[in-house]
């Protein structure tokens, strides 16, 4: 038998296969043939590297919901186009003048700052491109897809996240509005992840309100233990700059809680992650459980 | 009888009634709540000037094979937020570094640069959310106006038209190569404009066709006019530097084919676009016949 669920699962091995798809469905979008050297920067700043997390939360949420399998790995690729674009901007001069990402020299580096500008603007145009084939799914399921990655993106999204924290720097920032700021600098795209993969089927109302509580809970937990580690770990093991939060005089979770606070504010949410899984009432979210787990123990 | 299209078509008048819902309904899209000046800077980018041609394209367009007027709205209002997004990017330091657009001065200067680019950035995701309401014209409907702005606005469209502007600064290039450059960087979103207005109805396939070739026509006869007012007016008449191209030694249509030769390319554009409109079969074609006419006989 050879359900895609065997008996036993195994995170490792399931990721794994996950993993392989969706860089290849990613390779495959990212077209080689783009004028003057576009398609190249564009490549770059996808390619090497990353956890591809949002991604595997997309096609874990489809799995879930039993969803149509082909829409969740555009989605899934679309995604991880948005966030790819997010961090070449993020990265420029203006922005956080980052020169190291993934152990690489930055985006701007390589390809000067007005090829990482359009780079990042041409992969936002390419997710919704991705999102809307000619054949396919069917094209409520398409605007739906395009609906929440917009919202994630956008002012009230992922970009309005990043206004706030800029508006922040070198200034302090109440737990309230710090836990606001990542809500939408990275959580909105974590959650639109499990969103999406789950707009992929057609879940019961109450199941999918379940999951996207689930993508809220990882989304906040992805952040806390972001600055966990970037205060805990060398910037060889995490591929950037370690401790440029506390030496941008950033605030983050770690600077307002302590790091013991933060650790266990990480496990509350991972808890609340696995209790909205089993509300859920879905069958098999074993994927999505796994991921959960890998969000909050992760060293990198 | 209160028809759309009243006996004597004023094209003056039709133009003053779409532009003031186009931009009411922009000022609707842009919220004033996003956070910390993020939305401030966007509204900023889109208002106070621009005479908004790829909206009227989009209204015209639709008009024309009777579409979905609501539908038809909201594209306009994407198109140009795709438009204004492009402006404020290319006006950056790293690009084109303009400090005065349209009279005023541009995004960074006002906002700074990294706010420039989030405003940018989220004017993008704002396009496609406004073309993706929860309620409003059909999903097909919407599909295909994402699929049709994302592909416009993307590499192969107006970025990668940016990326060949920017491997070309101060080197030569051949009309064939400008040709391709601008059919990318400008002409891809004025089509666009022309097909999304056509897509918020449905036309019979050849009127269809034959309304993208005005489209096309329009996008280049766009390019051939602001490479003759770049030359042939003021800084104050056009709202921006003149002659910042040939500073700049950028090729033009003008260093290429010389003042007269570019003048009468515009006049071969405008008569291709008339033909393709009378070719379309379409009972009313009067506000993109005039839209044709107010590209190449404009003064700014």
């Amino acid at each position: 038998m050879a359900a895609r669920h065997p008996q036993a699962f195994v995170p490792g091995a399931w990721m794994q296969a996950q993993l392989a798809r969706v860089e290849q469905a990613l390779d495959a979008a990212l077209g080689a043939d783009d004028p003057a050297d576009l398609g190249e920067a564009m490549r770059y700043a996808v390619q090497g590297g990353g956890k591809r997390l949002r991604p595997l939360l997309v096609l874990a949420a489809c799995e879930a919901v039993g969803g149509h399998e082909e829409a969740a790995l555009r989605a899934a690729c679309a995604v991880e186009l948005i966030h790819a674009y997010s961090l070449v901007h993020d990265d420029m001069p203006c922005m956080d003048n980052d020169v190291l990402r993934r152990g690489k020299p930055t985006v701007h580096v390589r390809f000067g700052e007005a090829q990482a500008l359009l780079a990042g603007d041409a992969l936002q145009a390419l997710a919704f491109e991705l999102l809307t084939p000619e054949e396919g799914v069917a094209s409520p399921v398409q605007a739906t897809l395009c609906r929440l990655l917009a919202r994630a993106a956008g002012a009230r999204g992922m970009a309005g996240g990043q206004a706030i924290d800029l508006a922040h720097v070198g200034r302090p920032m109440a737990e309230s509005e710090l836990r606001r700021m990542h809500a939408l600098k990275t959580g909105a795209l974590l959650q639109a992840s499990v969103e999406m993969g789950a707009a992929c089927g057609m879940p019961p109302e109450p199941a999918r309100a379940a999951l996207s509580r689930y993508g809220a809970a990882i989304g906040l937990a992805f952040q806390v233990v972001d600055d966990i580690l970037d205060v805990t770990q060398d910037s060889a093991t995490l591929g950037k700059t370690a401790g440029k939060d506390a030496a941008a005089d950033k605030p983050t979770y770690v600077s307002l809680m302590g790091l013991e606070g933060a650790r266990a504010h990480a496990a509350v949410l991972l808890a609340e992650a696995r209790t909205q899984l089993a509300a859920s009432g879905l069958g098999d979210t074993r994927a999505l459980a796994a991921l959960a787990e890998m969000v909050v123990h992760r060293s990198h």
